[in-house]
């Protein structure tokens, strides 16, 4: 700081002489000067002046939205947990080779550590790939974990639609051999279990499978080498009109127009048994081995889904292509439908909360041996939820408490500090919840005013007459009811008059 | 994966080619069409093998140790909780210029991210400086707040000492101008609080000011240039012998021998309320403002510690220094004492598990206008807690669960599957964590098995007479006893007879 100071002198040294035109070697060498000066600070810096933010795309967590995350988080874990997972972590930070070939076009959007010597690293993309590495890693061939933990993309922020540069995802996957579908089916349970546990609105959960995609882009004469691109395209759907994706599928990417049109048939469709029922049938597909294989298990699905009772929000649709290389069954997204805007001022934009699908052959690209495992999971899209949580807590009344505090710790004349520590000591021993202002004299009105502002429900108050009887005063914020309660029993008359916090 | 293979291939190629004698020219075509391969498959990774690992200095928590972490996470959380703190969080990375000159000789461990284009970027180094960065930018004079994530330092790492790059922090700090000593008290005691509750054994807190360092340095008469570098000599006391802190004080300093003699008498001093009366009444000490604005506060601290009835594991220090150069008052830093190894096969070497101090200064360093904040916090160690603990656990006979699930949903027959998806759909919709073996007709001998190895503590079995007779067969895995419940109490049931867990 002290160097940066010496900087600006320098350069207001230069503007004064260029200002009353000095002798221009004087202003030279006070240049010269002034850039080695700024050279030194920091050669690779650029910048003079600096800006007291957090990078493009971040935010900070106050206490208000960490109240709301939490909120969120704890509806997300109970449900993982209530499905049996066990919880893992893996680092920020991946060597790079492993991220390497597993995101197709978007790779261009993972952070590169910078090369300080020794390995090559980057911040992970999403958890789906460090959890694919530690499952090769260790040999574990059967895993049902979660993983929550925040995930960088070099993307466009748009950050009022809860799209950053860092962001949380909350992930939930099947690892291991199993009898089909019946993992998958629990993964849609989950979606539509926190869905309606958030009450974020009415929801659909949009299901494919990409066998199906493939079988379908075969009979309707798509080439081989097209798939993936043509499934990009397919993936736009949920943007666009289908006439600009034909254009882009005809025009850009060269497919037929014939083919396009086909396409365009299927990909319309949406339902669900009897649509399922409807393709099994259908002459061309039904004859494709992917597609036939990729109904079946669909219908299968659908038999498990509605022994859960939820098929009321799944929707089999044709249009669903899911943007990730590394699917190949099952894929999923559940979006949230337009609300009517009651108690929201500016709607949140809505869209896709969770996402996830079938992919075996991820954990055998990092396989010595290429060893498979089954995997199928679901990744939802928490910093959407909190956007619109924040929103709706904004616009509604209720006032969110950001700690805890059962009681604040007070006294009602001066020089009572010492026995406001040694009360509060007490309290903290015996597990309450409890603060104190940290001044020697505090007046008791800012004590009980600082509790309205918190919303600590109690107040114990310490005062002369208190201490020679052996009570303490507790005043309950709320009604401003005052009881006096013997020291030994404090503890005990807290614990009851709090015990819903 | 693929390119990688044409590249062992033309490798191959290439030693065949050698080891034939072929045409020179033909060689030399074949390894320039190599040398283009390993080129295009990543010009800056340098290796050809991928190799299967976490970056270095950093370690996958998997399901068990993420079992203990949690354990201590939460005895952290509830102790920061029962003293009010807030929560906030902040991006994993900073502009660099936020960290620039906050660490000293330190800065050289701090990872940078690649220049990929836009702002350039630092991982955060601890959390005291993003800390620092937010309340500035928020315009924050007054909060309790406790913050854990990760944080990175390029540093060696030595693992089996629980030393990682990267590594959580658990920060608790209280920023505000408040009257001496409450706060800094107060962090005092949250360590004696974490550390009781851990049962890590015994420990000593150790207690200096910088402004006592200061002072005595200044008495000893120690050049103001070399306050800094003098101090970060003591703070080798900790590992070094006093003669060879000496040696590097008098030879690679400059220090006069006679200073370094005098500096010697003060740093082997330790002790309580009786050492500070003491130095109070030292005719160098005493003359010194700063040493004595720093002792008057030292005894301070020390009657309210022993309100708090702390002050038994609490060491006035003259010793310890602290590496960090934004300290501006009381420091503090906990070990552990060397335990009897009695359970304890490769005694985890012991040290310090939690530090921190007053730092009055930072956030001004961050303010346009130079606005200080005052700001005093404790950082908890939780990597070393984590060694210990886990080694602790791996000596002992605890079996430790990953899993919360209360019930396996089971048949005794085939043909039962559709049977089990109702009834834990049942069981999840009402709130019980549940789990089903994902397979059509499990043996129920595998079913038991599985419980038996998970810890789950019941099993829930449908069977053709069951359904029939409207009850499910409740099986309590610890002592095989099985009786029928009546389906529409089995929720209830299952509740009682978990309610400990």
């Amino acid at each position: 700081m002290a160097e940066e100071a010496a900087v600006r002198a320098q350069a207001e040294t230069v503007r004064r002489l260029k200002q009353d035109k000095a002798d221009p070697d004087e202003i030279a060498k006070e240049v010269s000067k002034l850039l080695e000066m700024k050279a030194q600070l920091g050669a690779d810096e650029g910048k003079q002046k600096f800006v007291l933010k957090t990078p493009k795309g971040t935010r900070d967590f106050g206490p208000k939205e960490m109240a709301i995350r939490e909120r969120a988080f704890k509806a997300i874990i109970s449900c993982f947990k209530r499905h049996g997972a066990e919880v893992i972590d893996t680092p920020v930070f991946e060597l790079k080779e492993t991220l390497t070939g597993k995101y197709g076009e978007d790779s261009k959007l993972i952070y590169d550590l910078k090369d300080q010597g020794g390995e090559l690293l980057s911040l992970r993309y999403d958890l789906t790939v460090p959890f694919a590495r530690y499952l090769a890693m260790n040999k574990i061939s059967n895993i049902k974990r979660y993983h929550i933990a925040k995930v960088y993309r070099r993307d466009n922020p748009a950050m009022t639609r809860g799209r950053y540069r860092e962001f949380y995802q909350c992930d939930f996957d099947i690892a291991g051999q199993f009898d089909p579908m019946i993992p998958d089916a629990e993964c849609l349970k989950i979606v539509h279990e926190i869905l309606s546990d958030l009450q974020l609105g009415d929801f659909v959960i949009k299901v494919n499978d990409r066998r199906i995609l493939d079988g379908m882009f075969a009979v309707c004469g798509v080439p081989d080498s097209k798939f993936r691109t043509i499934c990009s395209s397919v993936d736009k759907l949920d943007k666009m009109p289908w006439e600009e994706v034909r254009s882009e599928m005809v025009g850009e990417k060269g497919l037929s127009p014939e083919a396009a049109d086909r396409i365009g048939e299927y990909v319309q469709l949406h339902g669900g048994l009897d649509l399922i029922e409807r393709l099994l049938q259908d002459p061309k597909l039904s004859q494709n081995k992917l597609a036939k294989e990729g109904l079946g298990d669909m219908k299968l699905l659908f038999e498990y889904l509605t022994l859960f009772g939820i098929t009321g929000k799944i929707s089999f649709d044709l249009s669903l292509a899911r943007g990730l290389d590394y699917y190949t069954g099952v894929i999923f997204e559940a979006v949230l439908l337009q609300q009517e805007k009651e108690h929201v001022e500016e709607a949140v934009s809505v869209g896709s909360v969770a996402g996830g699908g079938r992919y075996d052959g991820l954990v055998g690209m990092f396989d010595p041996k290429g060893r498979k495992v089954p995997c199928v999971g679901v990744s939802i899209g928490i910093e959407r939820i909190f956007s619109i949580l924040e929103q709706r807590l904004e616009a509604s009344e209720e006032k969110i408490r950001t700690t805890e505090t059962q009681v604040l710790v007070a006294s009602a004349q001066k020089k009572l500090l010492e026995e406001r520590l040694k009360l509060i000591s007490e309290l903290w021993d015996a597990g309450i919840k409890a603060e104190m202002l940290y001044k020697k004299n505090p007046k008791l009105l800012n004590q009980v005013q600082y509790c309205e502002d918190t919303g600590i429900p109690l107040v114990a108050i310490v005062g002369e007459q208190e201490l020679k009887d052996g009570v303490v005063k507790l005043r309950i914020v709320a009604t401003r009811e005052e009881i006096n309660v013997r020291r030994e029993s404090l503890v005990e008359e807290i614990r009851i008059r709090t015990s819903q916090c």
